[in-house]
């Protein structure tokens, strides 16, 4: 069996300075901080920045080439409902190109979304409390 | 300020119910199944597989074309350096695509590689206790 965990989501910097620079203006702390390396201290899984050469080459694989479009998202779950919208303003005043301004969601919540420098796309929702969403965070950020 | 969070990790699923399956073979809990959408309740962030086209219209953004290769990829920290090993097997069982079997790294941890079906990127990883990443990890999984 696999342990049921995602504790921590790589990207693949293209240019790994600036990258880091955008996530520390989200007023983001920095865990760990090398040359070619920097851990975000989030709550949740942990975000860390690494070269994308490197990273291809540490997993022993190609390289994706820069691509357009969305494949997967990460999501910064808040706590009230009008927080998305100020953490999506922050967010963009930190240089995030939104993509989605907030809207309630026909399933009960309220979400929008916005890309960092290097288009990867985050999520920023609030889940119903009450929601088997809202259960499924907390069980995955409760200790274990 | 945006929330230090990073609770939902949603992929784009090309095929969402062989990709479910494959998940569900590793021995991950649903705790949500619906038609088009599902999520694996594990422990650090949630893990939510979504129609790609439909996660590319809930960010008003384009579905990006299948690529080869990394561009990012998800961790599952285990807690000793032999169950890198045994959780590798266990992907491999499941029909994960092993990139790199399991090696010592210079860093002195243990590092293993996988793809799933749809070519996302796990690294299973064991790292000192002692590390800085063992404590960023172990902060991010700490109750709020």
């Amino acid at each position: 069996m696999v342990p049921a965990r995602l504790t921590v989501v790589t990207l693949g910097a293209r240019d790994l300075p600036s990258l880091r620079e955008f996530y520390t203006r989200l007023g983001w702390p920095l865990a760990i901080e090398m040359d070619g390396f920097a851990v975000f201290g989030l709550h949740g899984a942990v975000l860390a920045l690494f070269p994308l050469d490197e990273l291809a080459a540490d997993g022993h694989v190609e390289a994706a080439a820069p691509a357009e479009g969305i494949a997967a998202s990460l999501a910064i779950n808040v706590d009230e409902r009008d927080e998305v919208d100020t953490a999506l303003d922050a967010a963009r005043a930190a240089g995030g190109r939104v993509t989605k301004e907030p809207v309630d969601a026909d399933w009960g919540g309220r979400t929008a979304y916005f890309a960092d420098p290097e288009d990867n796309y985050w999520e920023i929702a609030w889940v119903p409390p009450d929601s088997s969403m809202a259960a499924a965070i907390a069980r995955a950020t409760a200790s274990a």
